[in-house]
């Protein structure tokens, strides 16, 4: 067993602060990785602030962090599929049991057994897993994704995260050239979606309370801008989406959306409202519609995403910081103040 | 122009009583059809009753009925898909444009410029198109649907709008041997989906609020029936289902179903409860499942319904009653007393 620097949060209410965390030896199978980026997600926030006690109460210390991006530093004897000095790439996931029908199926992240990246029990060591605000962290190599070699890292950190939850549902869903596409919300996950529908040859639209973000929206490659205030706006598109990815955690109108899709059309939500929401039947009858959730992605579809944004160069929007920023830009991402996700440049880490 | 038997409503609050209604001269496509059986669908409550005004305000003298068959008396000129004497039925549509993609891919309930059989802009007389409470139809023969000889005729009625409503979704879904399959209740249209899925070869479990319909359950089909009010049965089959089809109208809570379907599953509503129902978006994501609508079918697909049900020899449950007792059916289908839909005989109509 090793230590590694990391910054945790000892409590709730309590800032994120520099600690030691402990890290296994690696193991045959295990790649030892230098941190060299972790993007910032919602999901490390409600994890260190205990938000999502009643579906997985948070175990102090915690160590957020899983959009990871490093270099391998040591492998394990059995390991074949990297070598040191590789780039490497973690996402939420860190293990699964590998033999259910969803691990058969790529879809390591409905494994009954799988083991999130952080705050989840840890079959090595006992305790929970700790994350990727640290300076290295030990993970199995079939849990380890290849950056491709042209990314810019601390924009390719948000892809283990921000950018498989929003391409697994674009993919699941058929998006394709002469589809119609609509993102609503331009945060973190849908600034992602809009990149990745254009990359996919669709018409994209981009929804939004904010007529300020029109410019960036088209920036970042929406064909078209709709206010979602504007009830005469949306009622142009009535009918006319093949799919429509809602990235917003916030409570929000469902069924304004349903009535967008045209016939056989899906809403996926990607965000997750703490509260159930209302939804018509009749908006779902009338066209034969449909509304689906989507959770990150399994392992080889991450890969697949990776090399993809390898080939078009795509990566996020990000606004470096020094670790030591982590209290600051949280407070940040609640007001929505960063364009699009926070990426922390670890070697702040490193020279504390 | 002839004039035909009839039963309507002459207001919101009147009973259905004996009437008179103008029927066109067969155009060079039309059938003029004697019929023989109608079955009574809770539509045409809610239509007589103008309850459902918000969406389809009822104009009257209104003639519901829109689960007819009977056999073909009269043939147009370019008629080339009957003859006098064939058995025909008609369902919820007599026409659409032909011509919109929905047409073009068979899906003519989608249609924007749909006819419904009754309550619906008539183009060739004015007014509105009158239903299958009537002694007689006049119907364009690309909406008129061949009956195979043996089924038994007042229960074949009920096919052309709670059978087909039910087989449509079931198909669309892939339900197949192999597939794990719930109905939630079992009423007109919760009975022939069990009878559906159980002859596509699907494990079949019936949810039911009644512990008093299980026998009936499993003598229409059912591997299983669950008490839907016993949270440990429920919980039972938790994350098994590859496809749920809810059949309720009542307020009713989706969530609980949508935790029994496995990853991928759906879940699809044939009711149309008239207030919003909540869905927690954390069902959906947790294991891909989607919500889906599904309203009647298209014309290939009913004729598709109605061979499988030749084949299958699969007819609806019926009570068959004179037109006299129509007010007292539509009572007694309030409180769910009909096993498990009335079919009218018209012979009663003829002989008033």
């Amino acid at each position: 067993m090793t230590t590694a620097k990391a910054y945790a949060a000892a409590g709730a209410t309590t800032p994120l602060a520099g600690t030691t965390i402990p890290r296994r030896d690696p193991a045959d199978h295990d790649l030892q990785i230098e941190i060299l980026y972790c993007g910032i997600c919602h999901s490390d926030l409600h994890t260190a602030r205990n938000e999502w006690s009643s579906i997985m109460p948070t175990v102090y210390p915690c160590v957020p962090g899983h959009e990871i991006v490093g270099r391998v530093t040591h492998t394990g004897s059995a390991v074949t599929k990297f070598k040191v000095g590789d780039l490497a790439g973690v996402g939420c996931l860190v293990d699964s049991d590998r033999t259910c029908p969803n691990c058969q199926a790529g879809l390591e992240q409905f494994c009954p057994a799988m083991v999130l990246t952080y705050n989840f029990p840890d079959r090595h060591l006992g305790g929970i897993t700790y994350g990727g605000y640290s300076e290295s962290i030990v993970v199995d190599e079939n849990f380890v994704l290849r950056i491709p070699q042209n990314l810019e890292l601390a924009g390719a950190a948000p892809l283990l995260c921000a950018g498989i939850t929003t391409y697994s549902p674009l993919r699941h869903w058929g998006v394709t050239r002469g589809k119609k596409v609509g993102i609503v919300g331009l945060g973190g996950l849908g600034h992602m979606a809009v990149k990745f529908a254009r990359a996919l040859g669709a018409h994209v639209v981009v929804f939004t309370t904010s007529p300020g973000k029109r410019d960036d929206a088209l920036r970042l490659g929406a064909d078209e801008v709709v206010i979602s205030r504007d009830a005469n706006e949306m009622q142009k598109h009535a009918g006319s989406f093949d799919f429509i990815l809602d990235a917003v955690s916030a409570d929000h109108d469902l069924n304004t959306y349903v009535q967008l899709l045209a016939r056989d059309g899906n809403l996926t939500l990607v965000g997750a409202p703490e509260k159930p929401l209302p939804v018509s039947a009749f908006g779902l009858l009338f066209a034969r519609r449909s509304l689906s959730g989507s959770l990150i992605g399994g392992i080889a579809e991450t890969q697949e995403m990776l090399d993809f944004c390898g080939e078009q160069n795509i990566t996020a929007d990000v606004e470096v910081i020094p670790i030591q920023k982590l209290n600051e830009a949280y407070e940040r991402m609640l007001k929505s103040d960063v364009k699009y996700r926070f990426s922390i440049d670890m070697a702040s880490l490193k020279a504390e």
